[in-house]
């Protein structure tokens, strides 16, 4: 069996059970029941995913896929595609903002050239290079079915050995000028919305480019009639290989039991194909952004998952992810180091005069807050 | 002069002049023109507020006024008032919900009791006792307008120390019991909306208790009319101390030139008495998550702030601070850390090609993103 299908078999649920006790024990904190909302949410599903109630966030990395997109021939983002190879030198450099950002989380970055259009060499960037990138879309199949496994594929085997050297905690990143457009035909074959829901401006298109992008993006619909209920023919006809390699982030994360955070428009675009392809992997993700492309919300919608941060971001390269890994570790911090109703101490003569006085002793206190939310 | 009178007519205007120098130098990073939304704004904001394009945080503070309302009698808390104390004590012991939020983020923590009905005392618990607890607004007044300057004046004292302490961010939280039913009071007098539009669950009622909650709050309106035109008035009739301590705290972060983050319903209904007192405060105001209670929305509208994170949060404590703290430090880093066009190496053989072929030179490069958004 195929690495890709063998991952997609040997995801498994998340623990329920230890699920149910961290919420009991979250429950049982200084506070009223459910008033840290997502943060009690997120320490819930991490505890399903690690199978422990405490958990500790140890090392943290960003991935990012970089690749070039066929359909920028046809004029649909306003940005050079040569800016693939130029930013992505960049994150070398660590100038560009991402780096910034996950500097500011303490998180390191993996650099990944899945098609990128030119001879890039840099001891910073792992080459797994497909093809130097995919075909126009508009015209015909961005890539094979092969092509499109094998980039799921790279991006498992990337979150493997991320694993294996102790990360456990990652995020979702891409460079690809021309990648709003992919995602936003997997946005409306996967939640069969029109380009006037999914389509945005990108980088920053006038009027004018904006209504030729829709155009050209309704052309690679027609032109591929991708099968919706076939998340790799979407996939392969209308996506990316930077788009595929994070569905194998997707996948490889929740193979190998570890949260995984979604940035904006690109990366929910390949979260949705790899909930498509495995519903399980959505136990395994958690969303960081509301990005200021209309189709992010609809893909996020259709997974039923909520961004958490509103700032209106629209860069990409997983600008979003350290944002979002620093209220991962609030989150789990709350479960391991808030104190329980239990460990009040009952010392304090004021708490004494109470128990004594208004409340029926120590199950009273425990009860302090209301419990019926 | 009184202090109060002084600060509020101190407040000076932004810097528009550097605030548009931040925004040129962020406009010329190695990113589309605006991409990184809400940071670029925060940026742009701090620069007003210092006078100066790069700005770092040396010390951060969440100021938290404790006190009790004595509309408590009337139910409209499931939560006993004597919690008031107990949870003011937890806070120097270092296991409530924001303690550990603060510790995360690098913050400290100001325990102002401003009015808490008991006789606490704790060296890490400044006493700036008012009075012990406000009277009953569904009877009549909370405080008298001396008493609202008082606990104006308390808030702005406090913050002035902590700026000549060092602090260059703040954070705006609270302890009372019964406080909800206070802010949604403020809500309704200041944004003109009915309790049906204002007033919430708070730590968690049942829906007849919320029933009950509205109409206590209609009937203290009803009893003190307060002067929708005198922010003084409405905030000693129907508000409360930790209110009037933490309205201080903003007009005192204003004239001070700090930047001040607004928690959740309690702290965004001080920030309303004190931008009705003087619009210019916002402009010192960073808002953090968006509160659960419906009230809050309409607050943070009448301000044209938007709130940043959406965590479905209802805990109060200033807990919505720490975690904007991190995205304020981000902003930071973006404008003091991210590369320029300007900087780019023009050595990589690539960009050269890219230069004496397709484009026509480095004032391309400049514009390599699309700047039109």
């Amino acid at each position: 069996m195929s690495l890709f299908d063998d991952s997609l078999k040997n995801i498994q649920s998340p623990d329920k059970e230890i699920m149910e006790k961290t919420k009991n024990k979250l429950d049982g904190l200084v506070k009223p029941i459910g008033s840290l909302g997502t943060l009690e949410d997120i320490s819930i599903k991490i505890s399903g995913i690690t199978g422990k109630i405490n958990n500790t966030i140890n090392k943290k990395c960003v991935v990012i896929m970089a690749a070039d997109n066929g359909i920028c021939e046809d004029g649909v983002s306003c940005t050079p595609k040569e800016v693939t190879h130029i930013q992505t030198l960049n994150f070398t450099k660590g100038i560009a903002g991402i780096n910034v950002l996950a500097k500011h989380a303490g998180s390191d970055l993996k650099i990944v050239d899945i098609g990128i259009d030119s001879d890039i060499s840099h001891p910073k960037i792992i080459n797994k290079k497909i093809r130097k990138g995919t075909s126009n879309i508009s015209k015909g199949s961005a890539m094979t079915r092969e092509e499109a496994i094998k980039g799921i594929e790279i991006g498992i085997e990337i979150v493997t050995e991320l694993v294996k050297e102790g990360y456990d905690l990652l995020g979702t990143g891409e460079m690809g000028i021309g990648n709003t457009s992919t995602s936003s035909a997997i946005a409306m074959c996967l939640t069969q919305c029109s380009s006037d829901l999914a389509v945005g401006k990108g980088a920053g298109l006038t009027q004018e480019m904006f209504v030729h992008k829709k155009n050209i993006i309704d052309t690679a619909i027609k032109v591929n009639i991708p099968d919706e209920n076939d998340p790799l023919d979407v996939l392969s006809k209308v996506g990316g290989f930077d788009i595929a390699g994070l569905v194998g982030c997707f996948i490889g994360a929740a193979v190998n039991k570890i949260p995984i955070v979604i940035d904006g428009m690109i990366s929910a675009a390949a979260a949705l194909v790899a909930y498509k392809l495995n519903p399980l992997t959505r136990e395994y993700m958690i969303p960081s952004h509301k990005s200021a492309e209309p189709g992010y919300i609809l893909m996020l919608q259709t997974m039923q998952l909520k961004p958490m941060l509103h700032l209106n971001m629209r860069l990409g390269e997983g600008s979003g992810c350290p944002l979002a890994f620093n209220i991962v570790e609030a989150a789990l911090k709350i479960t391991n180091e808030m104190a329980s109703f239990n460990e009040i101490s009952m010392d304090d003569d004021f708490l004494i005069d109470i128990r004594d006085n208004n409340w029926d002793g120590k199950n009273s206190l425990n009860n302090w807050w209301c419990q019926k939310w």
